[in-house]
């Protein structure tokens, strides 16, 4: 698996990945009707390091990190992970999130937060938990789950330095 | 108290409001030499119902709402509110806080977040309580205060319909 910068050619692979997660609606707070350009300016958006997997050669996943706030807030990472439907099982989320980990240390991070982690996402949930990501609180019935109705939403976060 | 929708004529007088409050970088985070462009550019986004407080016929006061998340998080308003501090203690806030509940419930909004409330902002965090919002999660260090270092931020809630 090689983790790399993202670039122009790749946004053909990228939006081959996110378009049937977006369809799927079950797992980001995007309209399934979100067009390719659409889709591409959020994930692309210049506030974002975007980075793709690749196994084999082929761009099996794809994740952004940025500052979750700005100003005072700017120490604080946060990142959105996508993988292939076609490629799950393969280790492709559990690369990117230790890559985003290495990479926001580097970037003098000192911790990171998903806003929006929709609580029947449970393998995503399984997998932050397993790099020490703890939940910090819950939004009652913040998603409208296409199939299961209204689910709430975790925020999750992980220290990457000592706060003292 | 007069609160109505802002209008582009209305831009001096949100920068003035804006402009000392992101100066004191001590309750919102961006940064504090954010220009008044970039101000306004965040403030008035095309995604934000901006409106403003008007007292004897001057502004005193402004906020935005919008939806929180899109697709399924669509269901849930977020604000921002500000008072000119020189019109602090006359309510402002709290005229403010009222009729974004009340224009939240009118759009059908099942609930309101606020996604970073830095903790020192303690008459904030009162004024929120009394109008029903909760605590939903404490985000440890979140906010680098300008005189206090690290300090929490708070995810508050409240619903503005039954959940059942």
């Amino acid at each position: 698996m090689l983790i790399r910068p993202a670039v122009a050619s790749d946004a053909n692979a990228i939006w081959g990945i996110l378009e049937p997660i977006i369809l799927a609606g079950e797992t980001y707070p995007l309209p399934m009707d979100t067009s390719r350009e659409e889709a591409l300016a959020y994930w692309l958006s210049r506030e974002n390091a975007v980075f793709v997997a690749e196994d084999n050669g082929e761009i099996v996943g794809t994740y952004y990190q940025r500052q979750n706030q700005k100003g005072g807030g700017a120490h604080v990472a946060t990142c959105g992970y996508m993988t292939a439907p076609w490629a799950s099982g393969r280790g492709v989320a559990r690369a990117m999130c230790s890559h985003s980990l290495d990479r926001a240390k580097a970037n003098k991070f000192r911790a990171m937060q998903f806003n929006f982690v929709v609580s029947t996402n449970a393998r995503a949930i399984r997998l932050w938990q397993s790099f020490g990501f703890v939940m910090l609180g819950r939004l009652p019935v913040a998603f409208l789950h296409p199939t299961r109705g209204f689910v709430d939403a975790l925020v999750m976060h992980r220290h990457l330095f000592d706060t003292a």
